[in-house]
């Protein structure tokens, strides 16, 4: 059975797969900082060359943007499209990596050997275990076992401005009967995980200006507005008591947790203290009335991501500064509007800055909440391959994060996704000294060949 | 009579002596940044060999900071101990400065000529007002009228650590009849003022730590508890609605404002709108019973200097941060005790941090303020020497500032300070585009020949 020869064959594939990978994680694809653009181009076109390695006719596809890469193989049974995102987040601060983020090495820890580099997690070595599949079923069979579109982004991590014009321009090529994106978590060490619920993300970047010019504190300390002193108590009160987020109308449109889904959620047997343990903290800081893995998975948040205003360096300086800003981002689940939000958010923001002062707002993206139909075939298929390759049977879980083309390829290509993805929680992704387990990338690809072939 | 051939020997040499201004501002004698340490020791060194220019035997004099510089010269009449500061604030944010901060220049701007450098007017072209006023002196009669000692410090803008310990090893070398103090401003563009009462100063830093790493918010974001949350939060509380610090026991040893003061400062017709419409500004943010001077001069305020948390670059990042910072400082009055006040503080601060989150104080220095005693007879020679030079009579008045180094010359030393400065409001120290007017500089210089002359 030609299964068992990929399979056998990914296995001995390993050690050229894991250094093919860490030629794509030498590139620095930092798609946010425009200092990086020329990087992020060439993480595209060493994918186009390694999926022509693999049969596998693609090319870049420009965008106002960081470049799309596209690439289709033809195959018999149903049209599968992949998606995975080729940029990596900013590495700072930079001090509190114990290695360079660009050079990428295997590394022996307590809990197994890990790959250590920034994006070998998110995505770059998510996206690796599917090409790495489609590449032992090319050399094994001589073809895909299925009909196979590639599309791999480059903003992923810059708000994706791209990706719904491109997503339109390009509808009829990529539509497909079912999407797979891989940029999500297992369960657990040893339960896979398709995510069926997923939430969206609003960005927000607030500037509070006082006085025209920085001032000194003592001459004008006092009569002067602090743009600070405004930031830091209109934002102090973003939450209540209660953890909840006061914004007007931020809960419109929030389901309460079907009671199915959250008995099958207390099943899985999350462990709070745990997971909050393993950071540091001990006591769940949202709504005080959901459980903690309801909050991630199912409740919308408020995080002030970044804050910034006056003097910051060493020592000490007295001044009162003409701007103070912060970066806000919403979590939103369900029905949830966006763009209602945003709406709401700087209008609450405007009622209590005082008339001497001035806002101004940028929008740094807002996608709404995704659930999955999991009544697709595909999705029993999926999950069935997964049990067999896995020690424990695969879940269907809700996720945190916010991976919004899945909702898109839902709205413009009317194409359902599978989220199947092989990061652990402990990955570290957007923090210092990002990794991926290398047994995550073994049994990633190991995983997909089995989709493919259940898929087909 | 040998005043008026000193003053004119000023007005002849105004050019030179603005030479010799720009060769110090050249220095980036940056006290609060330790890449800048030689460059201090460079500043201290020029004002040596200037000053043996002059007659003056001076030299270094080390501390565990930047070192001091003090000199003597022999006189009859009066010992008077002037003091200034070589060191000047940080230059950022840079790309705001019309110039290299460093490179100064004379300019013709619409109220007249300015010199435009960092530490022009704070403090070094207020310092070499009176070296060469003392220039003139000596070279027009070859000696000084009266003895003075030269006490220049090069760690003012970063809360001046040596200063009390070098004090007071040296008490008996620098006490004196009188201090002379040279860090303040006019109080008009045509009214010159001595300062009889300036406030105090208490610098704090505040770190908050959530979780021992940076998060990703889409994981963890509702469980985990953000710093930048608990920062703004607290420190959104600092002012309550009506514009008064909230930290117990703030107010005490805070004096009502004698009358007769209250009355002299209202004949000095201080137009508000005037003040906050220079900074693009329109209503007076402190406490709302007391009017804009009486804020500044006579009230203690909190101000946030700065604050840092998350990420602050271009783009996006929804991290979650592990740490959130704020520098805070306080303007105290009266008898307001500062080491009382840190308690206080910090007590409120804790007592407002989550059980989950840490919380870490860095001091800042802390000085209360000073009340000069007016009945020291070189106080009325002083104002006389002043009126005879200006347009306008010298006035009495408070300063918002915090010069701690009057205190400490009367608790130390038990030698009187007499605050004279040349500065105006609009000279931008502690801000970009800092200047001195060469008005400020010229009649600066000009009346300290006056005060010398009336002293002696």
């Amino acid at each position: 059975m030609s299964l068992d020869a990929v399979l056998a064959r990914i296995d001995a594939d390993l050690p050229a797969a894991t250094e093919r990978l860490f030629e794509l994680l030498r590139i620095p694809s930092i798609s946010t900082d425009p200092a990086y653009k020329d990087e992020c181009r060439r993480a595209a076109e060493w994918l186009v060359a390694d999926l022509a390695t693999i049969g596998v006719e693609a090319g870049l596809r420009d965008t106002p943007g960081h470049p799309m890469v596209v690439g289709h193989v033809p195959g018999d049974g149903p049209h599968v499209l992949f998606y995975g995102h080729y940029d990596v987040q900013p590495v700072d601060p930079l001090e509190l990596w114990d290695r360079d983020p660009f050079d990428p090495a295997l590394e022996d820890t307590e809990s197994g050997r890990v790959i250590r580099a920034r994006g070998s997690s998110d995505d770059k070595g998510q996206l690796m275990t599917f090409v790495e599949a489609c590449r032992a079923w090319h050399a094994e069979t001589g073809r895909m076992p299925c009909r196979i579109t590639f599309f791999f982004e480059g903003e992923e991590e810059s708000g994706s401005p791209s990706l719904v014009p491109f997503l339109k321009e390009n509808a009829e090529e990529l539509r497909a009967d079912v999407a797979l994106i891989c940029d999500t978590t297992l369960y657990g060490t040893e339960t896979p995980a398709i995510v069926t619920m997923l939430r969206g993300l609003l960005g927000e970047e607030v500037e509070i200006t006082g006085p025209d010019r920085d001032l000194h504190s003592g001459f004008f300390g006092g009569p002067a507005m602090n743009p600070i002193r405004v930031l830091t108590r209109i934002l102090g009160n973003l939450h209540d008591d209660a953890g909840r987020v006061t914004v007007p109308g931020f809960y419109d449109g929030v389901p309460d947790l079907d009671p199915g889904l959250r008995s099958r959620w207390d099943a899985l047997g999350f462990d709070p203290t745990g997971f909050l343990g393993s950071v540091g903290l001990g006591l769940a800081a949202g709504e005080a009335e959901h459980s903690a893995l309801e909050q991630i998975w199912s409740r919308p948040t408020a995080e002030i991501n970044g804050i910034l205003g006056g003097y910051t360096g060493a020592g000490f300086k007295t001044v009162l500064p003409s701007r103070a800003s912060a970066k806000v981002s919403f979590r939103l689940v369900g029905d949830q509007d966006p763009l209602a939000i945003r709406d709401s958010f700087r209008a609450w923001v405007r009622d209590q800055v005082p008339e001497d002062c001035k806002v101004t707002f940028r929008d740094h993206g807002a996608s709404g909440a995704s659930v999955m139909a999991t009544d697709h075939p595909a999705f029993e298929q999926a999950r069935q391959a997964l049990s067999a390759e896995w020690p424990q049977e695969a879940a269907y879980i809700g996720a945190g994060g916010s991976i919004p083309v899945a909702g898109h390829f839902k709205s413009v290509l009317d194409t359902d996704a599978m989220l199947i993805g092989f990061a652990k929680d402990d990955d570290q992704i957007h923090s210092p000294n990002e990794k991926y387990d290398l047994d995550s990338f073994h049994r990633g690809i190991r995983s997909w060949a089995r989709i493919l072939d259940a898929l087909a």
